[in-house]
């Protein structure tokens, strides 16, 4: 299997990529990573044997508007990894860059599954229980129709199954009450399709129950979905600040901390995103994984485990299949 | 000044409102406090001379539906309360009952102010530097176009001048990035609109900023804000309960918390909604306050010092004479 990883794109990029892509080589001897970068930046490094360099003259910054950038720079590497998806030299590409141009090159080179309207951005948000739930779509469109929201059901358990391990996954609907009638036009629509399907849907699941882990795939439309995730995130940070401020506010304190650090730091990796691994572009004809902006090294590692499972397991076909089966019904 | 107070509503009821009236009846002697609630949970009780009692013969629980319950049970506390304001019997009232309940009785009896289409539950969130932000809506409309959004906006920026005291409050709309051309064709719409209003218009407001306090009124659909306030609360609760856990796993873990505790309460007050009092529902004529169900005695003293500057500074009038002069216009 050939895994491509952009070098270009993420907080800290390049040496958390080169650090992640040397933990994945040793530890998947039988994977083959591929390194796309600028030339001088590859060519800082020495690498293990499994790995592989494929160099580029372009990269796509983080404030790039994402249509217009990939297509100017057709050697940047994102649009290289998504085209080499593509035409089958890697069979999966892993990127912490712009994700908005990391959306627009799966879509315009891999292109979308059929049956599949609009594809959805599907990290997995920490839960309290430590296993983590799939959440889709966070931001790949903004709007979403009823149907969509079907799709992304489908995909999701699908994804959560094969990938997460999780078996039967519980599939929930964001919305702002657990009562079927709540929400909008839109959720309750959506609220009697997902009921019809053969998923195991555990009906609305409220933003403040999302963290208690009362389902494995939670489906949303990307504006909502966006807003729970940047919120999550900001509040975690907030608290975590706001914690590191006491802890350090006098010398008793910082005694005190010193005490509590060991279970804190267990529980601040719990609350971690990226010890989940990347989302995945799901709904795509490739295996294309955004890995969160801020990865350090374990989280690209993890990133890799995750896009090794994503192809192992055949997520694509999976989908392919059971979509494209609806409709030649 | 008459404030009506529902003794049936909220986690906490009666004892929490007991004991919320009784410290701002001491508080400001000058305020009449009406108490609505049924008879044998009103006669529980002795009370300061400048509290009055109203009793009724029914109450609406937190589950019922609430259109139905207002219409079957017109001597409830919250039918009865809003009507008081109705009719000048009151000049605001407040409850921590079932917030459906209250939005339709309000709507129902006290009416819409003209040029307002539809009134926003309007809670302040608390922010790391303390000052908070008023969000709206939370809920009271799911759905909520550019014009509406436009109508909160002013509403807001209203009720933060004269009752939170922002000088020039800022004002944002929640979005899913900070760039102008971000979001749904809706908040593209309401950006363009909000540009051209009398106000600070701050732009777009990502999730995780909320809680930076890089507004002052924060503007949404009552979709997206209710998912950010269960979602805020989820998170925070979540974490502090995880703290909890670990600071009492071991007696040297209890040790430690106990040193580190002032400091933690300090910040979970801070971090608590209750503390800024009730939601206003903004945008109806009369001052109807709806109190967090969780609310404890301080956040209902907090609420009533709310509707007393809500009263005190004719909010309602304001926001009338500002809409109305635009029609006029």
């Amino acid at each position: 299997m050939r895994i491509a990883l952009d070098v270009m794109g993420g907080d800290h990029a390049p040496t958390a990529i080169f650090e992640g892509v040397r933990q994945a080589a040793e530890q998947w001897p039988d994977l083959r990573l591929v390194l796309i970068g600028r030339e001088e930046v590859l060519q800082s490094q020495t690498y293990p044997s499994n790995v592989e360099l494929h160099p580029v003259t372009e990269s796509i910054d983080a404030g790039e508007e994402p249509v217009k950038a990939i297509r100017r720079k057709k050697d940047s590497s994102i649009v290289v990894g998504c085209r080499m998806v593509k035409e089958g030299k890697a069979d999966a590409f892993i990127s912490a860059g712009n994700t908005g141009a990391l959306m627009a090159a799966g879509l315009f080179y891999t292109g979308r599954l059929e049956g599949i309207d609009r594809p959805a951005l599907a990290p997995v948000f920490p839960t309290m229980d430590g296993r983590g739930v799939l959440v889709l779509d966070v931001g790949a469109n903004p709007e979403a129709k009823p149907e969509h929201l079907v799709q992304y059901a489908r995909m999701g358990a699908i994804y959560a199954e094969k990938v997460l391990g999780f078996e039967q996954p519980r599939v929930g609907l964001l919305n702002i009450g657990t009562e079927e009638g709540k929400g909008t036009e839109r959720t309750k629509e959506a609220y009697s399709l997902l009921s019809q399907l053969p998923i195991r849907f555990v009906g609305n699941v409220e933003a403040r129950d999302v963290l208690y882990g009362v389902c494995d795939v939670l489906v949303c439309d990307g504006f909502s979905g966006n807003i729970l995730l940047k919120n999550t995130e900001g509040v975690a940070k907030a608290i975590f600040e706001r914690l590191k401020e006491e802890f350090t506010r006098t010398w008793l304190n910082k005694l005190a901390a010193a005490i509590l650090k060991p279970g804190l730091k267990r529980f601040a990796k719990a609350m971690d995103y990226t010890e989940h691994g990347g989302a995945p572009l799901l709904g795509l004809s490739g295996a294309i994984v955004k890995a969160h902006g801020s990865s350090d090294a374990n989280a690209i590692a993890n990133a890799i485990r995750q896009a090794r499972r994503f192809v192992e397991q055949a997520v694509i076909s999976q989908i392919s299949g059971e979509i494209g089966d609806d409709r030649r019904d």
